[in-house]
């Protein structure tokens, strides 16, 4: 390989100036790769503290903690600051997901906190973009402010770490147990250590730790946290190691958050972000008037259907009256079987791979509940109206039904395979969808009984 | 008033065992009510554990307090005894609403922790019917196991206090501080403690407790436990004396149970109450059957309406075209309000009085909605079909979109108002009452556009 040699340095540093103006950053990292870790640091020594934070960031993992041991202590703290800056963060945050996957390896877990430390929670927010954790993770949503000990420390010796961070850690009740290298090896409680004779090591009363990646999203991090009803759950990187906790009123807060969002978008409503009152009728308008529109231009297939059936309607004008009573059923079938299985994914009772064993079940359910209704509503027709028109709405109530409780029961499914909402399947959307099909099954089974 | 001698309270004691055995409660308020406290002591002390429960449980709270000073510690604890047995609970929980009322008054609050104290959280929510407090109240979820502190303590008794229940208290990290009789005048954390000279007052470091009442909904209590973010809220009686507390894991449990359930109402299903593969389809099946028969009954009401017009839908079948998407637009309408204003309420964003509010703004939202949709849909089908149609199109989504989004938006108020769970007003039974409306409104106007 092409190893510069250390006078060259100040070319490089010549070089990728313009770059870093340019936000040309695939040929800072080809410009940067065969420099060694002595050879960075020294080109970072170079540059003002928000172009040192850029070429830094794009460091693969482990030559950035190279790296970061062999900068000054003074050198480090430019770094920080660099990271915290703003416009930094921004240009991470902002970074376009499929670069930031190649381009942003994990932080070193050593470096995270020290990132995230002493920040208000909104400037946290901002300063997490450029841990290269995804949006909507709980990397970006974790606390740096925790108190740990290791497995050789005293409970005394714990307890000192404790008092010493009474006044900034986020919790102090529980503490994650690190190893040399940064691992979470175990758990502790305040309780604990204080029910414990303070000679005694840490190891032989720790608890095994629950732990979360901090890829995860923010969402299933906040439920393993309240699922289990812990105070802190531990977050840690690819190789195990601690970068944050996740606390339960953080947890509490971005789960109230997305049901907020669930439940909007179940209703088919933007969600509003705000209190319904301090929300200007505009924004109330705005929020709806999108799905509104879009449901409705899907709602003129149903026009369309009825415009291609439109001879079998003038010949038999009864049929019409059924419609609503028919399309009406089917969307409730739909929206029933969507609104327990979104739930249900939501829990996490309900996982991605069991698409098929969800859909043979609400084709079950679909089909008992469509002979029930289906044999009542078809007698009734029967004998009100006109035996022939009683099997079309019988049969019709069946087939709907079926179609409508698989179909509900599966784009949820379907969503959150192809990682988007499962409540962007909102019960609206169901029920436009199902209401087209169903005519058409209507339209379909009255020819054939009628002959016509 | 006539007071009984002592020697009479025999002849009483013989009385009151039939009334007991018939559940006579009325008569056995009766027949105490003219008796001194001593007396009633006297009473206790000759019936076995699970009567002298029943009998104390009628007292009237001032009278029950005077009551248990003057029992032995042995009757006291016999006492606790019987109020435990299932049997017993059981009677008091099952009580009428309305009997309860007038027949149960709060039990003292020194009483109250004792009677849940050491038992599992099963046994507790068994035991807590006969505290008094009603079906969904957070008294029946709150906790007796708190350390609480006072005043004049120091930090060192606290801490004291606080070492001694290590073991056995729920949580150890939010301690009440409570006065001579039991009244929540603050609450101080355990890191306040640590944190503070150990000969400190407790007066001087605690901080204002946000307490609520046994009385109030656990879902509400809930609500305001996260929203505030605390790991213990105080639970008071009537006279602000500590009953209990409730742990945000509790909160938290209390709140994914309501937020399930309203989603599942939302759908128009009956809660599951157990995970989605863990419910047999059979099970499915019936959590759905009896709101989509309601739903379907509720349809037939568009069969009539049509039935009603079939004149007017014989000369003009190209008005049968646009109904599925004429009460499509209004059910989708209706939804987006319903479940805008169902969530704002769950979060207590909106209030119950709010109902003249909700129903102007939704009303303006609503025909904002229908005016865009209607412009756009009545040019539409003009240029397509024919220009007396278009403004019936027109006009019909500007009525059924301004009635969908007022009914939707007004319904979970009302039930509310109603102190019913506003998710029973679920999107189906929007869909289902708007679509009937709507077919009125739409034949009306074809009718006066159309001069048939």
């Amino acid at each position: 390989m092409n190893t510069p040699q250390t006078t060259e340095v100040a070319n490089i540093v010549a070089d990728i100036q313009p770059l870093i103006q340019s936000k040309n950053f695939v040929a800072i990292v080809d410009a940067v790769a065969p420099l060694t870790p002595e050879q960075v640091a020294s080109l970072l020594e170079r540059l003002s503290v928000n172009h040192l934070a850029i070429v830094y960031r794009l460091l693969p993992k482990e030559k950035a903690l190279e790296v970061f041991e062999r900068l000054t202590p003074k050198m480090q703290s430019d770094l920080i600051d660099g990271l915290q800056d703003s416009e930094v963060s921004a240009i991470f945050a902002d970074l376009d997901p499929d670069d930031r996957v190649w381009l942003l390896d994990e932080l070193p877990a050593a470096l995270a906190p020290r990132l995230l430390h002493g920040l208000s929670a909104k400037d946290r927010e901002l300063t997490s973009g450029v841990l290269g954790y995804p949006k909507g993770s709980v990397g970006r949503r974790m606390s740096p402010e925790y108190v740990s000990t290791h497995p050789g420390h005293t409970v005394a010796q714990a307890l000192e770490r404790v008092n010493h961070h009474l006044a900034d850690a986020e919790t102090v009740y529980t503490l994650p147990v690190l190893d040399g290298s940064r691992r979470v090896v175990g758990v502790v409680s305040l309780r604990d250590l204080m029910r414990s004779e303070s000679h005694l090591k840490i190891s032989e009363l720790m608890h095994q730790a629950k732990t979360t990646s901090a890829y995860q999203s923010a969402e299933e991090a906040a439920r393993r946290s309240t699922n289990l009803g812990l105070l802190a759950l531990p977050i840690v990187d690819k190789e195990g190691r601690l970068v944050g906790i996740l606390t339960i009123d953080d947890a509490v807060r971005i789960l109230e958050h997305e049901e907020t969002e669930d439940s909007a978008r179940q209703g088919g409503v933007e969600p509003l972000g705000r209190p319904y009152f301090a929300t200007p009728i505009r924004a109330l308008v705005k929020s709806r008037i999108v799905w509104l529109f879009v449901l409705a231009i899907g709602a003129t297939l149903t026009v369309q259907v009825q415009s291609h059936f439109e001879a079998t309607l003038e010949q038999v004008t009864l049929l019409a009256l059924f419609v609503p009573l028919l399309i009406g059923t089917g969307g409730n079938t739909g929206n029933q079987a969507a609104t327990t299985v979104t739930r249900a994914l939501a829990l996490g009772d309900v996982q991605p791979r069991d698409l098929f064993k969800v859909l043979l079940r609400e084709l079950g359910v679909g089909f008992s509940l469509g002979a029930t209704l289906g044999a009542l509503g078809g007698l009734l027709t029967a004998l009100l109206y006109e035996p022939r028109i009683g099997i079309v709405i019988g049969l019709t109530l069946v087939a709907v039904c079926s179609l409508a409780a698989t179909v509900g029961g599966v784009m949820p499914m379907i969503a959150r395979a192809l990682r988007v909402d499962p409540a962007v399947f909102s019960n609206p959307f169901i029920s436009t969808f199902v209401d087209a099909t169903g005519l058409i099954v209507y339209f379909l089974i009255a020819r054939a009984v009628l002959q016509i």
